[in-house]
């Protein structure tokens, strides 16, 4: 099973192979993972070890390289990045030039049978069943307006979808969201999922928010400020592109405590941080007869360490529910996304429940997905993807 | 309905007995009590204007003066007191002296009679239909062994049984806990629910453990402070009497991580603070490849303000169950509880499920009781009490 | 002696009138009062219950008012709005329209004019040897250019100066430091002080920067974020008010570290905190061999009972300047401000130091200034403000 | 010149040697190294690779496997103990068997001849003008009264003063404190400091307790926690070891402050934290008119990389001030110790001036020594330590 990433050599997609080629060599425990828990033991997810890895990316910096360079920067275990050179430099390999760069006269057209092209012939020389297009690309500006070109994210999202290829967003550029991608992914019959991977500040609000609402306390503000290096606070000091990532941190606080308390979030571009950020947050609450009460977190985590595990779960339960023959949106995976597609819920326990009866689902699918389509009528609580047949241009 | 409290003289008893007329009045909205949400509309539960308030004592400080205190410490909004004062003043009256005091020469058997005759009375006087007991004292030291003297909470415990009243410990003292009680509650037929309230510090924990679990995060070390002055304050710098409170505290972490952390929790007595309480949380978690993460928590909050709704919650709850013909350990109301009785889930999300589930069964309970348990027999994740008839010797 | 606050009925200024009396009826003791240590017994300071008080303000909101909503807030303590009703009414009295109001068609020297005439008025009336102006008002937007309107606070400046008032800027305002204030303070011969009170996070600031600079670590980076409700937050929010403060708090990190930390810091306005200002500040840090180590402080302070004890110190102080005939900008001050005017150091250590000197010059210039002068060149480290006699048009 | 440090092959000694081949190689700046600073540029310190590091440890570990550790522990950056490492096994074969180790039959007498005749030997064979012994070994139990056996640090202590070389006690072990050491001291004519170096949460309140005072602000109580692995965690651990340490950490605030706040100090062991600590301090303080707020900070560094810069500072400074023929307590040494030795000033800011001016006449010390005298004389506020001429029996 291939898995393909959009922004191949950046600290993410460097710490998945990695992470993965390591785990897979008993080098590491699977922290992290939630598909390597008890759960997921006979879902049918593929192994670790049979993950391929390639993606596109604009920059040139070689992968090897790019793991040594994390590996000073703390965010690898030292000794980590020679014990699987092999595996990156392979990874390294089915890297293809991404776009458009500054001055690309092609088409979006172009760029989308480009990129597909690419993915293709990545699934044919490998000779892989399906592979799995996980965007992990630095965020975009929001999109300008119906008549703005597409944003590249749209373009790789499309480019997924005419090569037959699953898609997940593991950020919150618009990726299949954006109206032109949305049509052609209901019709491509192949699921998808997205979107902004939740890390550490909303993972957080998605279990503290559900605690104030069932305590019946009262939140007043929620003021939150996030300090991060790497490329990713550099591309969130744009403020148009923390807006997309901020909507996603508050819909968390609006949709678990019923209403929008006071209080803005904050994203600083910090460099001396490198890859690693700092979440802190200030929740002003009331109790009993109004008395005024404090909450406040700091979160201090690797983003590529938190992003990678998910990534791959994600890579290995899409690809599984492609082969399940479900489709559209996975509102099943929301437990991994601040903005997840579809209808699900905001909490993260009743989002890992979902989860776990997604695991039981795919379970079941090996015998035959009947079964699964009964239990899923008996339990109104459960939004599945529906699940179609015969559809998608499969490579 | 009655509501008899031991300790009724303290912080939390006085702000309850305020809160709920302030509440009752239309003063304020009462938040924090979960039992005036809407999942409780057609539970049943006592109205707040119908609840009588008594309690045993050891100090003398009227409650209209205790509740001027607690409006100059900041735990009562200026002018409540004020306005609740005859309600203040009617609940001083039934207050009844406590015990042991110091020099008490009376037997434990003449100490529960004589308990036991002070509650029957107020039930009597006021024609109530039944009464809850409430431990609301400060937290006892730990028992020192099966052949010393029982402990005032499992004196006021067997008072309670012989009264025929439903029990609520909501403190880490023994009370129903201690061999002794444990075999008459068994025999009483009542309901009784507990303990140790889950105000801060745990509450945080019952969030941020299934957190940690549910992502495969592996936590290294979970230490935390807990700073607070009052009369709990005190206790509690008693390490015998902090070591049943620090238990309960812990345990959460073991149940839900399924591993017991390094790491210690401390609670200091630090009187400046009065009623306001800080506990702060550091825990160390790796994260894929063994990073090291690490989240920080400070919960500032009213130890009274926090506690007294969960009360009024408990007091109807129990009331109400008690109505219902159910028995023993109310499992169901583990949401509020740092070592909750019977066997209960430890996950703050699972804990809410089983309390709301709980609601809709005194909801049907009104319609015939037999429904319920069809619904039980259903249902295998809920543990209600059992459900008795004709037990109990009841005022 | 004369107080005459712009701003006469904000919170800073009702806290600084209601403080005053209480403090000078014994209800209180002086605490954060500076000059009420034993380094000020001699120094000739005027006493508090010696100070009368006036202003101009824009709103109408009675004193007494005031300080009952600031008693519900909980900044002022219960029961002592009412034990100083008589001052805050005296207080009251005394307070004039400020302006330009919307729609006020009267030129900048008509409302010089009207400023100064009141401020005169009061003094006569009261027979007064003198009257400080403190601006405690609104922060205003940072000024257009030299072609914009002269800023309210540079109006009350020149109105101070007209009078023949010593002026102290409490606030981030342009005040005394617009050009054309600037010239006539000059001439003028007063003295003056300011700018902006430094309360929470540059206080802190002004230690921590030179702990860091002292044991040669590298500061990185330092972040930080307000969190602040009540007039001051709204204020703030604009982002051209917010430009003047920051640079204050920005500058104190420049001068102490010697050298500019990357980072952000950021004013939110969160009116659910009403008076209470909540600062986070982030700090990474290299310590020996590169290792990188971070500090975080959160300081969670009431600005009006920050500030209020500061605006008495400073109201005396500088009354006490103008007595001994000092001139010009008094940056012996600088203890007090995140922008001192006049040549002074950063670090609060060393600030306290020149403010304990000049305790002593005052005391001194009781006696006679001469031997002021004499330590004064023999002490290469102070920077006292010019002497001066005979000069201001004092009324 | 030489260092001999008690506790060589511990986490502090091994970044020590480590970070002083290191940076005199220049493969690091001299961050948190206050010697190297331009205040001290003149002061006829010896040269970084000028120093010769041996030792006393009752372990095995070879120093370059310790420096493996530590790298490995991010305690050391990659790469820099295979740079070093000549320099490592130079030191490693300096390192002699400590004691006394279980079932040690040598009297006291004979260990501290055995230890003095360690020292001598390596002075003797690396020709050295003189050795500074350091105590950097874990933290022993307080003394158990005058009957006891004298703890390990006085052994090495009374070694030192018999080898003729001055000490540092970094550690809060009683060392030269011991009554029977410290007459021998007295006699002995060389110069000593200590002790308990002042790496975090000590050297914070050493500028926040002054910055309390200096603002008039009443400090209620001061609790903090300390988290930490490693070696000193484990020590620490033991109450008896941890009393000490603490008894340096309230005496800063009782000396700033003017007065002991409440509130408690714990220190914890937390093994998963290895060499990293974490200092949580939570000060609740009352403002004007008593209302009350909080300063809450977080300290988190790694405390041999804190520690190893100010060993060799002190390594250096005490070096110096043997060759310029001062003897007994250095109190101008207070600035790096939590319970300095001698007469000093306990703000940060006091110490450093001290420090400074102590620089100037270690400079001044080179012209002639009479100049520092007279400067003395006239400086009430400093207390040098005593100056002597042809004491001590140097090697």
């Amino acid at each position: 099973m291939g898995v393909w990433l959009i922004g191949a050599r950046g600290s993410v997609a460097t710490t998945v192979v990695t992470g993965c080629a390591a785990v897979a060599a008993g080098l590491h425990l699977p922290t992290g993972m939630v598909t390597e828990t008890p759960a997921f033991t006979d879902s049918g997810l593929p192994a670790l070890s049979d993950l391929v890895f390639g993606g596109h990316d604009t920059v040139d910096c070689p992968l090897p390289k790019r793991a040594e360079t994390l590996t000073a920067g703390g965010v690898l275990p030292p000794g980590i990045a020679t014990a699987v050179a092999a595996e990156l430099t392979a990874a390294d390999r089915e890297i293809r030039p991404g776009g458009p760069t500054p001055g690309d006269t092609r088409s979006e057209t172009e760029l989308i049978t480009a990129f597909a092209d690419d993915i293709r012939d990545f699934v044919h020389r490998h000779g892989l069943e399906r592979a799995v297009v996980v965007n992990v690309a630095s965020t975009e500006p929001a999109s300008q307006g119906p008549d703005a070109p597409l944003p590249a994210s749209t373009l790789y999202a499309l480019a997924a979808l005419r090569a037959g290829c699953p898609y997940v967003n593991f950020t919150p550029s618009e990726g299949m969201h954006h109206p032109a991608a949305a049509r052609e992914a209901e019709r491509s019959g192949l699921p998808y999922a997205g979107r902004d991977g939740k890390t550490g500040q909303t993972l957080l609000r998605s279990v503290l928010g559900p605690m104030f609402a069932q305590r019946a306390l009262t939140v007043r503000a929620w003021s939150g400020t996030n300090l991060l290096g790497g490329g990713d606070g550099a591309a969130l000091a744009d403020p148009a592109a923390a807006a997309a990532k901020n909507a996603g941190k508050e819909r968390v606080l609006t949709d678990t405590l019923g209403t929008t308390p006071q209080g803005e979030t904050h994203i600083d571009d910090v460099p001396a941080l490198g890859d690693w950020k700092t979440a802190w947050d200030h929740i002003a609450f009331d109790g009993f007869l109004g008395t005024r009460m404090i909450l406040q977190t700091t979160w201090q985590g690797c983003d590529s360490a938190l992003a990678a595990p998910l990534v791959l779960d994600l890579a290995r339960l899409t690809a599984r529910a492609h082969e399940s023959g479900l489709s559209g949106p996975l509102d099943a995976l929301a437990f991994y996304f601040k903005d997840p597609v579809g209808d699900a819920p905001s909490g993260l326990a009743e989002q890992y429940e979902a989860l776990i009866r997604f695991a039981g689902r795919l379970r079941e699918g090996e015998a035959g997905e009947g079964a699964a389509e009964r239990e899923d009528a008996a339990d109104g609580a459960a939004h599945p993807a529906r699940e179609v047949r015969g559809t998608g241009d499969r490579p």
